[in-house]
């Protein structure tokens, strides 16, 4: 039901986490996604983590229900989290009130700006309880947010 | 992808449903919620079930496809429902639809007063098609339901 | 201006108010409200009452104001209360506000779901402020409440 | 707390109610409400009320309490009403459920049209419940409605 | 592209107009429009004009553009109006600015009660600039209507 | 049904009138509120009120009828009126139409912002046909305003 | 005032109407509405519908009371209809209560999908009386509606 | 069913359309809209056209489906267009698809703004398919439009 | 998790998939839904394709999941899409991001109007993505879907 | 860029500042704002704040960085401020923002009622973060805040 | 802070006042503004308004404060107006209450349609006070106030 | 008017530009902003500017205007951009309109979540427009959104 791209080591894990169509990514409409493939994506995320001496496990899933469980998983373990919650962003509250429960940093990443996307009239039920949003920079927008993290744990 | 919990006897089996994070009980803002666990509220709704000459079965899932099956389940064997939509109750339709084809009582449960959440601008899509709703009595919200249940069943 | 049917006693006293139309119970609306009347609700309170050790005053009034009033002499004497505010639900802030300066449990009631009434876009204004909210049994939304009622002082 | 007006006769009983402020007739924004006095207000109604074999009871009262016991009265004698709910009309949905209980005919006057009054969004919440709406006539509502009553009862 | 259903005489000339749909009254759904005719509406207007001195000529039409010619003969002519809008009542602004000019009294009627017609939000968009409006009493709305225009003119 | 507190001279009457609950100050929500009592206010507005050469009468209910008999009463004797309309703020038109009959200065007060009160959508009724509004200011709030009066009439 | 091409038969005479402007199909916005010109989509009708055994009239009009004329010709005739009401969908409820007389099957059509249209926040008032509806298939959608009119005749 | 006055030469054709209630100017509200007549206003648009170079044509209806005729000839004929819709403004989304069809420049135009009557929330509906846009000159408005097409013809 | 009936042949694939609750068609509501058999809609489904040389294969399911999947893979393949979203159609905008992924027609196919459901304000959030809608034929919708695909195909 | 008039000595300095337009007063619809002219409000203010012991300096201002930078003065001198925001009442969010800073009291004033402006739709922005509101008295509100700043600094 | 281009003579002084970011003319969008440049405008200006007799000067700044008081100078010196507040246009309260106090005509002019800009959803907060509006024609629309102008002074 | 607080250099210039009351940084609630001083702010950018070869140029202003021009003068020299806009987020449609012009990156920041601001219900009027957001990190928003500008700018 959902595809693990974790890789290991002895640093603090991350989690990445990524919901519906993202697993998708660099066979989608690559005007407003950008070119990379989800596999380069996770690649992209383990060198800079690795980098910035995280573990990070990339995940994606179109299930609310299992990113539901990741972000208790998270909360369980006190992981810090990146995550971009696709169309969840606009209404699943399932999943806020799972984040709410966050023990550790979570931040709230998009590849394009959701909120220059005119379809959408609601806001992210994310952004509220996240600790910071980085949107509209492509694959750049995670890189920001694990940089992010670094910050702020050693904080 | 489900906790199901079952106590089981020759009493009228009786299904008490949870939606996501609340399995979660009891690690989770308990000013809010009060500090009973799940397994607390697992052998509570059992023992005053038992009482009550009840079967009671205690599931929970994050899952909306899990709790509509449950819903058509109990639909197909006339069973009554007690039920704790969580963040569901404010914009599942799905499982309003499957809630809407009950063959037993169905009444609706919440540990706080959904209402009184400022962030929420919807009400209940469930309520109109329960049989009533019991809301802000912590755990007690669950031991009202089924009171009020075998008051309906005696009827 | 009101109707007051106060039993005496030795235990707990506890204030059962019904805001407007309510004392019409029996005659209005059958499919609606059931077919008890007034005074078989007002009976039906005191019994339960009494085995429940409480000295239950069952009162309805048409007066916004004099529902206030009682409001402030329930909060004077830190005199748990059960409330259906039938019509006034929706609109009195006035009441609301003496209903906020309660000093022991405070139990709103409906007979049916006043979240199903098409007629009405508004929820509840007092909801926020009472201990909890029982809806949609008939006479059994004042049983369950005085119920509550029972384990909360317990407590 | 309330004036009433009544002329007695062997003819059938009708309730002519008046809400809030209605009672300053004539004394009251002339170029709105005309110059009838309230006195005026009440000896047509009676003249055209004998006339159409009514016995015609003016009443009028700033309460809304009172004007929910005069609808239960009228419900429970199946009196004929014509009813100028003032500002009630806005938002009285006590006054609209004694209303809705009518067993006879009840229709809504008022002397200038308020939909036509600029500061007032919401519309009647009375004209729901009612036979039939007569607005703009000045004191010729009163006299259309009575006229109009008289109809549905030879109907 | 109409119908008119003139009655002449000596008497003050009075137009009876009916917006779209309204010439099949007998047709269409009895239970919420009576079960006259538009036949008998005729007569009827006729007859009742005759007892009042007018000359009455009662006109249907299903064109906006018509509707709005009559309105202008009639302020051209200062012939008093009665007007059944019918399903402009809730559009029409053309047919409300012909109204505007209105030389005469001019009164809104409606068969059933439009503001209880669940479907429209939108209110009567010409009552604002008519004398009065009468609603909701069948064809006795119309016979009411003639009547004030009756009172009105003797003044 | 009220409590009035006049105190009598040959100064000039104005009239003190406060709505819902205005009755407790002092016992109620004290951080909101202050810590004056009831009986304070009556007396500083007492104080006051001589110093500036009025008859002060302070009076109280939880009645919206009995509101708007004062304003009438004022009305009639062109007496000048400090209002604090509690919750009646909000949606009381019946009490705007009778404050709107004013025939002498009228002014608005209220002990704290409410425009800051967050359960509020509504802004005051009555602010549009006020001389002027005070807010914010406690008690103070009515000391303002008796000097707005005194300026007023001395005008 | 309006344009009728109709192509007789012993078969069962069926109404396609085309409500404004869609009488220049072919000369405008061809990539919205496809290239065939209404001539080619009167030819197509008469075509398929020969060959389901119906004697088809394909009808135009700018005007909305002839459309309205054309829908009480269709009730007293018991016609099926096809309709694309053009423009008249988002706001012409004299059309819509025209179409509510329907003594046989109503089925709307659009050629592209009018829910897809930005610049219209109304939806169509007439879904609600149609038997059903086909949109966004070009001249497609009137001949899967032609056949939807044969499967339900021979339903 | 409406009224052409056309004024012919050798110089390029201008439709100069007006819709409901246009007639009538002069006779109507002076203060709104100058007291200069509909024939003045022909005449006028006469003068400049001819002064101008063009062979203008005024033309008026009340028929909403005759100026989406009209606006059809326009097309056909690449006629410039002046064309003040009247209450057609606000709601005539028929007259809006045919003017999206034109071929040559097409200037709304009002004699009084539109944007600040009150009783009008929405604003125009064709203005977003118009070249240019003026109002609120009177019958300045008709000559400013004339010379703007002067000024896009001369280009 | 989900309940495939594939049917196979060298004809062209086409997946028919339907969300929440329509798995249980035949046993719920059968005055809105008709008495047809899931059972039933896949033989119907099977046979009109393969009388249209479709390799029809009809699925259901109740997870917003699943239906995300099986959108991918018909994009994957290049497969068309009959798809009845059912309560999805209101919120899933995870839904409407893979069908936006279409590289064939997809079809949205309701069996009764969505648009005429009282209880949705919403209207379908797929429609603007989808190729065509069919609605309110029941069982039917899905053979005029399966034709509608057969001429875009045939194209 | 702006107007200061400051008059200066040993008591505690207060500032009195006015936003947009507010420098024309008396030149400026005198029927709304009244004949003072701003010179006269300048005199007026330093005139009362000399008997009660302040030191005020009245300035003016159009500019909204002004404004700004004049609270930022006043959070850092913990200078006490009236503020009249004209225009800016209803939409600058810097300008609360920068009072929300404020280290002393401070007072909003109104010459008129700017709930009572019907071309406002929105409030005051500023309120909520004010000590209290004074609106409606003229320049009278001026006075009436210097007193209740006196008042309260007196504690 | 601002940029005035005057060009001067014996003629009557007219202001051409431009809000925010319209110096930039020429360098910005040509697509949606034209391609004459900011000084092309202000020769463009100068040279027609030296046709018509006028002494135009023309102005441009970004500040909200300085538009204010040049209305202010155009107010006091009963200065003609033609404005183009660009973004202005749709949130200063400021700007239109100076705008209101005008002593002479005051046209409010755009390039293009501000009513077509998607990104817009108030329209014009200075439409009401100016004496018309013209829009859409480029640098048309200076051309036409102007003209409008002389017309209107000419008077 | 302004603090430019300029570090020069051979690198890139970048503009860091802040609106009103970001100059108070660290004198401000500091329980929301963090107590970094803005001369923090300043030297923290121009030392992570030098890192990443910029020369950083940090300025804030309280004037919408002079932000407008700072954008100008980006636009006009292809200066990327770093803006914390403050509270014109919400409202400064100048700004925008300036930032639309952007020839190089412009990247909003802001240092807490402006989305989860209760008292705020717009986004932000510049998101649209930018090239990406950062929110949230407190000063660290800054230093992302320069990493995000080395990475674009090295592209």
């Amino acid at each position: 039901m959902s595809g693990e791209s974790g890789v290991s080591g002895g640093a603090r894990r991350v989690l990445v986490l990524n919901g519906p169509n993202l697993g998708r990514l660099g066979s989608r409409e690559p005007d407003v996604y950008g070119s990379t493939s989800y596999k380069g994506l996770v690649e992209e995320c383990a060198r800079l983590g690795a980098e910035l001496g995280f573990d990070v496990e990339v995940r994606e899933t179109n299930d609310e229900g299992e990113l539901v469980r990741w972000l208790h998983e998270a909360a369980d373990g006190a992981l810090p989290v990146v995550i971009n919650p696709g169309a969840f962003t606009h209404y699943s509250y399932a999943m806020r009130d799972a984040a709410a429960q966050r023990t550790a940093p979570l931040i709230e990443v998009h590849i394009s700006n959701p909120y220059a996307r005119e379809e959408f009239r609601h806001t992210s039920v994310i952004a509220a309880v996240a600790s910071g949003t980085v949107a509209g920079f492509g694959i750049g927008s995670y890189r920001l947010a694990l940089r992010a993290l670094a910050e702020e744990l050693a904080g």
